[in-house]
């Protein structure tokens, strides 16, 4: 086995300092990238390796980001997709996904605490805000770098860094692309009022009759489920509704049951294969702007303080038509 | 701020040796379970943290299983649920789970390599094993250790731990299904052929068949899409099949428009959404049994060498009628 390669042989072969290579190493971006790429070009030659646990000791720096993979039990969920997004984004700048579970925002404030005395993530990638979030207030006070998919729903805005998606302008889209068609009579099918999502994607639709000054009356509420989406299409149809925006897919497709004028909200796989039109989010880029914002604090470079991305519409026709 | 806690407060106030504390915390398996309460009631009650860092350099622990992430670009696909077991498992048995990318197996060794160089994970997770995967015996040669989701299929077969699902014997169940409910005609829409998993899904349809002295003509071969699963239903019933065993849940799918006596693979949310019955993998039971071998074998604990666990049938009526 040859000698150990040094960081001082990556020095010499790229010409340049010892500290220059560290900084290569542990904060690219304050390196010039043709320096950059000159001692990225003797570190491949050398195979010289930085120990992630030698290189923590050192600086400080576990080039961990750790994030909570949440259940997607109904499938309609677009986490995992979310995921893929974030873990290559990381990769790109030199980061890592470190994952845990939770089961509530207690338990993942006892394993956030944990993770912190035992894997010391650089930083916290939280999911699913909501009002009176324990979360964000919890890391804000331990001044630990966090960035959410989520905005600060309410009163627990700390001023931290966030990306969404404008919920609201995609129920309003899907709402204008139905009164554009001529559909005057529009339901929404939503969830219970009180959750932030929700009511933002009520709002869209909402803001889009109001603006023609149409009523505003053909409103359900459901638990969100395919069976309740069925029986709200119903009642709102019965009552002269011909066209309905929904607050997900899985309301949407017992909806579909009922007529065929539906949009959906996630363009979620089961959309794609039902021939669902649906409100997509931009998962890539949400992930990519997340990673962005978070690795820039990290590395003190200025950053947006946060994101507000729109949702495209799907519009799909029916696939046995 | 309190003076910081060290292991020699802990093994005092447990009244053990520190060389137990430290076993409590590194090598858990080795120490009783009452001991192993004892000191970590006093680990709890000073709270004594271990870096990663710290722990990594003194053991060579890392206390990482790295897991490459899989893109599930048409939904159809269980990975997430998988990843979600695994995450729970590992934190069991006080791992964590390292995410990375790649595009193909190459860049997944490369990745592996890179990842050996810089985080130490003590092990790997591969998955979707195949024909002439250059990744078990890459990973066999440098010793390091590692389980798969999914068997060894054919000449890589290197002896290392794997858990899989056993195809054959589903779409074998599935075939009895359509046989006890009167059907004589049942045809089969698989994947090309040279695949493992698409032929072991056919051969236990086949089986099935050729038990009861029946032909096994009524099979067609797609590239897996639900527009190419469709035409082949309308091929095999006009060639007079009743029924249809399906390799997946997307070309399942596509045969749905054409006849209700369908079973598809993977039991999807798309399958659960519109009524499809479908062949469920226990993807938790999967997960466990990874961790258990991995971790085992890190820990030099006796395990299994294989696991081929069954599939469960489920059987949906068309929620419509």
């Amino acid at each position: 086995m040859a000698a150990k390669v040094t960081i001082a042989d990556v020095a010499r072969l790229a010409g340049v300092s010892r500290q220059t290579v560290s900084n290569v190493l542990n904060s690219p971006e304050v390196v010039k990238e043709e320096t950059r790429q000159r001692v990225l070009a003797a570190v491949e030659t050398l195979g010289y390796r930085v120990s992630a646990a030698a290189r923590q000791m050192r600086t400080g720096r576990s080039r961990l980001l750790a994030v909570r993979i949440e259940t997607t039990e109904d499938g309609m969920n677009v986490f995992d997709r979310w995921l893929h997004g974030l873990t290559e984004a990381a990769e790109r700048s030199g980061y890592r996904v470190l994952l845990y579970t939770a089961t509530d925002d207690e338990n993942e404030i006892d394993t956030i605490d944990r993770l912190r005395g035992e894997f010391e993530p650089d930083g916290y990638v939280l999911t699913s805000t909501h009002h009176d979030d324990p979360r964000t207030a919890w890391l804000a006070e331990r001044d630990l770098p966090f960035v959410t998919f989520g905005r600060p729903w309410g009163a627990t805005d700390v001023g931290h860094p966030w990306v969404d998606v404008d919920g609201a302008a995609g129920t309003e889209a899907a709402t204008r692309h139905f009164l554009a068609t001529g559909h005057r009579r529009i339901g929404f099918i939503g969830w219970e009022p009180g959750s932030g999502v929700g009511d933002d994607r009520r709002a869209g639709w909402s803001r889009a009759l109001s603006a023609e000054g149409l009523d505003t009356d053909l409103d359900l509420a459901t638990d969100g489920t395919l069976t309740q989406g069925r029986a709200a299409a119903l009642e709102l149809t019965g009552r002269g509704a011909t066209a309905l925006v929904c607050v997900s897919d899985a309301v949407a497709l017992g909806a579909l049951q009922v007529t065929r004028d539906v949009v959906g909200f996630d363009d979620t796989p089961v959309a794609a294969a039902v021939g669902l039109s649906s409100l997509g989010q931009p998962l890539a880029e949400v992930a990519a702007r997340c990673v962005e914002m978070l690795t820039g604090r990290l590395s003190g470079r200025p950053t947006e303080s946060h994101a507000l991305l729109s949702p495209t519409l799907v519009i799909r026709k029916d696939p046995r038509s």
